[in-house]
């Protein structure tokens, strides 16, 4: 079981909400506001953006890493990531591409 | 004139793509996408952000304090950013929330 | 045993060469060198920081997280990081630090 | 004249403080400091750096940019700088190694 579907609801609620930023700074766009308020409105999308990115990397260490024994004892999950370095992988490709 | 007005249509199809992108991290939750491929999602999605604040400061700096002294001649504009100072100051606002 | 004496050799190598880096950025401000090459110095440093940092988040996942039950059984190390909920707590107070 | 030059003295401060932090750095990984710590050392780092660079960028936009069509007048000047766009050219390239 993808870990996304435990807090499925509050990650769709902070995307949601990203979304409705964008459209934000596509309205201050159309309505050709003040380049120095359209440049604060994309900053607080990259702010909410990492929030995000940090929800979903603190949830796959805890799920796909730190839980992989565990989920392997029980035969649980998706059988994808009982392989907790796989799951390391993917998470430094992550990291590495924020770590330019 | 807001220096957004010129490049208006271009700023605009990058911000839509970018809702687009938006739109496909909501639909990797709703079908409980591999947390990996989420993660990548979102990666992308910063990278385009970080690609539009470039450009939107570029204009900035180009159309609000380049241009400030011969805008201030010619009576042009919105009568806001004839002061190159003043925009230097909204400018490294955003660079000072970007470097924490 | 704290992962980073198994690659000691290594991260010191590399924390000595962005202490060089950093010595030339001193040097580049005491010859007056032009502010641009000043500029492109730090952000070589940034970069080599980014790179450090990504191998030490690395190291840390696989050394206190993804080889904590192993080492737990083993009973080797040095007591702290058997608990790999703990080492997460630590490697998100960072990534946190890293995506404000 | 190179900006740098007014403010040498508060940059060097900066640099060498930087300097001292990642001999910080150095000597935890010698006393095989626990690697959270290190982490913690490194972000520190990161975070002087940024300080630093948005130092630089607003000195170079300042001196560089907005002061140029002045500084063009008095023919004071190391010849370089006068053209504002050649400035921004420069910034922009900092500017987008940063937002990658």
């Amino acid at each position: 079981m993808s870990h996304t579907r435990k807090n499925k609801a509050q990650l769709l609620n902070r995307v949601r909400r990203i979304g409705g930023q964008v459209e934000a700074v596509e309205r201050a766009l159309l309505d050709e506001v003040e380049c120095a308020k359209v440049m604060q409105l994309v900053a607080s999308v990259r702010g909410a953006m990492n929030g995000l990115m940090a929800e979903l990397i603190e949830e796959h260490v805890r799920n796909h890493i730190v839980a992989a024994p565990e989920m392997a004892l029980e035969g649980e999950g998706d059988g994808h990531h009982h392989d907790p370095n796989e799951a390391t992988d993917e998470l430094m490709s992550v990291v590495r591409a924020y770590l330019k």
